[in-house]
């Protein structure tokens, strides 16, 4: 024991963070207790309200303290015949950030990974296979990420969208913008050649 | 706003913690939803606690939420007549890890810095004064950084010791261990020089 009992529990809980080891959790520590005692209680108190009110959107997954996330509760966006499925609700925020996408969402909240036990049924599959057939969609965005088990989840759920005649399409894959060639990796660049555009 | 009123609000108050900016925060509210939620609210517990229980040792300053912390409250140290000055807990931290000093300490919580209104009151040298007029010290160790303000602490130290016929050391500036001559700064390196020892 270095410090207090309670200084010390302190530090020890701030490693709950991820990339926060002893060093920063003891910085953090003596900063939030020298300079910013009632910005650190106010943390905790959201911090405690968060971990338990914060669910999941009952539509599409999101994290969400509401019934519905703002964007399954907005009509506009149901108005649009697209569902873009994503791994994470970070993903969601990076597509929305485009300002490109105006219909809704799917929120896997991880991806197909047998072997840690994260099924179909562990990402919501058979909710997402009840709005195919509910939902007149008229596409399907698959935007998982572009790994293994990212491809391998997009093809599970294209058969699901195919077996239910719905148009499918994957977000391009290719030599990011701002990128150079010669630094790019093969696979990428084979995805980019392959899936290369007319110019109009 | 990205994410439900609550999800914004945790990652905006994540960033009161030094080094997080808004992608770090963002990653750590989602780790603890998917993946920690108990160990979470374990953290906003202790971190409420902390925040209103620790206060400082009544004796040395250093952070605790006793009324003495636990070095103060050890006869065993008390027996031995020297002080030691730190800036921080997380020197006096440091030191103790040395385990080659078991005497006391005073906690200054900083360092004289005028310009930012820290004065001798701030760093408790009152508090100081007092506690060399009452225990019969044989030593004051200062142990304050070797920045500049640091030096003018110590050295306004240093005179309140010596006004009151009490020994004062400063702990030894140089080469660090397993640094190499050619890289260490020229400060550094006079003050090997100067505080240089015969071999015994």
């Amino acid at each position: 024991m270095k410090f207090s009992p309670l200084l010390d529990e302190l530090i020890r809980e701030l490693q709950v963070l991820p990339g926060i080891g002893p060093k920063s959790a003891q910085r953090m520590a003596f900063f939030l207790l020298e300079r910013e005692r009632p910005r650190g209680q106010r943390l905790a108190k959201v911090l405690d309200r968060a971990m338990s009110e914060i669910g999941h959107c009952q539509h599409c997954r999101t994290f969400t303290e509401q019934d519905l996330c703002e964007i399954c509760a907005n009509p506009k966006r149901a108005a649009v015949r697209q569902l873009c499925v994503v791994e994470t609700p970070a993903d969601l925020a990076a597509l929305e950030q485009t300002h490109l996408y105006s219909g809704r969402y799917f929120v896997l909240m991880g991806h197909l990974s047998p072997l840690d036990g994260i099924g179909p049924a562990e990402l919501g599959l058979d909710r997402l296979a009840q709005r195919l057939d509910e939902e007149q969609l008229e596409e399907l965005i698959l935007a998982t990420n572009p790994t293994i088990e990212g491809e391998a989840t997009a093809f599970y759920i294209a058969n699901l969208a195919r077996e239910r005649g719905v148009k499918v399409t994957r977000i391009a894959h290719g030599v990011p913008v701002g990128g150079e060639l010669e630094l790019v990796d093969g696979t990428t660049l084979s995805h980019s050649l392959s899936g290369r555009r007319p110019l109009e």
